[in-house]
């Protein structure tokens, strides 16, 4: 089943459009309005004549015009009587945002809907969802308020999550932290179109990079594991529910078996996937992926550092991420040995002392760039001494046109965030604690093997 | 040896102060000066008359009245000689920021400075390091500009750590994110004063409610073994050099043993120390001890939830942590289920879902506050929904009193950051991430079994 009409459509229906603030069919049309989506919108509600300055239909039926998306957000009790007549519209696809189906026990009401749009063969996302928000079209069916929930710019990262909030939650984080989005999906109850089918449609898209996954239970396992050993793309997934007590709450929540976390691993792991430890992780390795696109030729990690402290903590890091360490040949050690001062270690961890300046990590990253025993680079860049012009490296750095990953640790306040705030923009991805970056990176290299 | 003259001095002087911005003889000066030292401060330079409108002494035996603590910043080849003075003058401490000893080969003139201070019986602090920031009393000997380093409010949490870069970066850091310090002190090649020293100091301090300590090797591990076993204060340990690389790396940057970290790890179990896995986990666990003060009667932890993912992974988190799970009394279920909607899953976690209100929030936490069955509470209050008025649970919150210890999960942006500092001012520990709070709430659990 086609479903590019969620994500890239002329216009878009809100069945169940408000004229209250704070109603979630208000919320709707205000973010599709103020949000940029450059399609057409048609409100639809018969008690009124225009809502947010937008002309208002009693009925879909009543709009002239083709209707590629409808976002259906009144009540459980009427939403089969709106998905008769968008069926009777013949949109392109509908998302049933309300909930109060299987959620709650009314499976009947659910079957009953999901039948309707498979016999209509119009694709249904939902219901109980958030639905959609592509950063690229501007579609945006989320009803979380643009003040509370912020929307990322346009990137590479794409996120499906079986729990909304949880969703919603991580993309307004990720939206603070400078991470770029090409489309996000809470696909609720999954009624109709499922995580199989999202990963089948992303693994196509072209502006998703890296596929995020939150999920407790899969709806088809078999077909899931056969979509995922097909993409090519990175996939990391973060299951909900691998503790007793976690799938007992699983079941509560969306209705998911959870099934033995073992048995998702192997899968996962057999699969291709990169399964994570929890919700940081799983950012830090979409990360990592979403500014990179160099393919690394192995796994041998370099780390750079002007500080031994760090050094250390991401060599423990690199040990036990079960990374292999590079070690630099003769003649970088050589090259190395006459350019630094000698108070500086030439080793792995590579370390030019607390006062480095931009030269010797220019020096230093060069050198490993162009050495054939390295892979991948991990540097340690401490921005509290004021040796080291940020300017300057971030400049050079751009110039050198980096052919193996490179990701950095800046550790600190308000000034580190900014300097960091530079190489990001430069397309690096940097990271406060030296664990989590080298945690991400050893992702990265996993998938790239 | 009495050491309270690093931190509450009534005057300090700094010898090889400069004229220079951007020499470390300057920054420390123009430090004490900006930071809100009220003591005395003596500029010690015999090419200058006043720096920065301090008036300025040839040597430190020009100055008439007594000194308290010596900073010594002047380069290696002339420390002796500075040193000299500073026992002649009987200081009563002494800071050697300067480097080029022990860590660059030149032991010899380590030893020689160390005996010459042990001789004298003041207590010396370095060579090689950063010395000492104290929230309280303002002395700061850090040679890092305020511009780069952000100094935190005063707190209960103090920091030792052998690696003067690590300490500073992750210094600013906690200042940056609200974290209240007591004291900080790089000790560098501890030539005197060492890390036993300190901790028997730092456990009798009463501004210091947790020790934090980044270590690479012990100076001598039978007396860390009976000092810490002795300290019924937190201490919370990341050591450096667990790897075989990062044992390698330690011994080139602070010249210490690494030795198993196997071994070390047994020792901080039996001496009682939290010992963690990374920078983060550090910092985490020390803003719970910062934060809480009420002592749990046991480990049963209750997560509460408005999100059920959030939940999921809270729950999948407690049992990685080997956490027990509270068990609600049947009181505390009759009144939940009496109270809350019938939608809300009255259970571990309780999930009181997406519409809470503040009223649910508070109901839940006072029942859970109230029920024998229950220790610890996790919260998560996702503040993407407009449904929850914040300032109501922080008001009624503060007036509960909790006898319980709360740790607070709000995922999010711009808006979560601002709720999240609103539930930090009203003395409630806020993390970013469901698996982090809960590993902090296991390290605060475990310490006050």
């Amino acid at each position: 089943m086609k479903i590019d009409k969620f994500f890239t459509p002329k216009s878009v229906a809100v069945i169940g459009a408000s004229r209250e603030a704070g109603k979630i069919g208000n919320t709707i049309l205000q973010n599709l309005i103020s949000g940029g989506f450059a399609g057409e919108i048609y409100p639809v509600n018969p008690n009124a004549v225009e809502i947010l300055g937008k002309k208002c239909y009693p009925n879909i039926n009543s709009v002239a015009a083709e209707t590629d998306l409808a976002v259906i957000c009144v009540p459980a009790p009427v939403v089969l009587s709106a998905a008769k007549d968008v069926i009777k519209k013949k949109v392109g696809a509908v998302i049933v945002v309300s909930s109060g189906f299987k959620e709650i026990g009314n499976i009947a009401a659910e079957k009953k809907l999901a039948a309707l749009f498979m016999k209509a063969k119009i694709p249904l996302i939902g219901p109980n969802c958030l639905g959609v928000f592509d950063a690229h079209t501007k579609v945006d069916t989320l009803f979380l308020p643009v003040a509370r929930l912020e929307r990322p710019n346009k990137g590479k990262i794409s996120f499906i999550s079986q729990s909304g909030a949880l969703g919603s939650a991580m993309l307004d984080l990720a939206s603070a932290a400078g991470l770029g989005f090409a489309k996000f999906v809470s696909y609720g109850n999954a009624s109709g179109i499922n995580e199989n089918d999202l990963l089948e449609y992303l693994s196509k898209d072209n502006q998703t990079g890296v596929i995020c996954f939150y999920v407790e239970g899969l709806a088809d396992g078999k077909r899931f594991m056969k979509t995922v050993s097909k993409i090519s793309k990175p996939i990391i997934v973060l299951k909900g529910g691998r503790s007793a007590e976690g799938k007992k709450a699983a079941l509560s929540h969306t209705g998911s078996i959870a099934g033995e976390s073992k048995i998702y691993s192997g899968a996962f792991k057999q699969a291709g996937a990169v399964e994570v430890d929890g919700l940081e992780e799983m950012f830090a390795a979409a990360h990592v992926f979403e500014k990179l696109s160099v393919k690394p030729r192995g796994r041998r990690v370099q780390i750079i550092t002007n500080g031994g402290g760090h050094g250390i903590v991401s060599a423990d890091a690199v040990a036990v991420n079960n990374l292999p360490f590079a070690v630099l040949s003769e003649k970088t050690t050589a090259v190395l040995k006459k350019e630094l001062p000698s108070i500086c270690s030439i080793a792995n961890p590579l370390d030019i002392v607390g006062d480095a300046t931009a030269e010797r990590f220019l020096l230093s990253i060069s050198a490993c760039q162009s050495d054939k025993n390295v892979d991948a680079l991990v540097v340690n860049l401490l921005p509290q001494t004021p040796t080291v012009d940020h300017e300057k490296i971030v400049q050079k750095l751009k110039q050198m046109n980096a052919s193996k990953p490179i990701v950095l640790v800046i550790t600190g306040g308000k000034y580190a965030v900014e300097v960091a705030r530079k190489y990001e923009n430069a397309g690096f991805p940097v990271f406060q604690y030296p664990e989590i970056a080298v945690k991400a990176l050893a992702a990265y290299l996993k998938h790239n093997r």
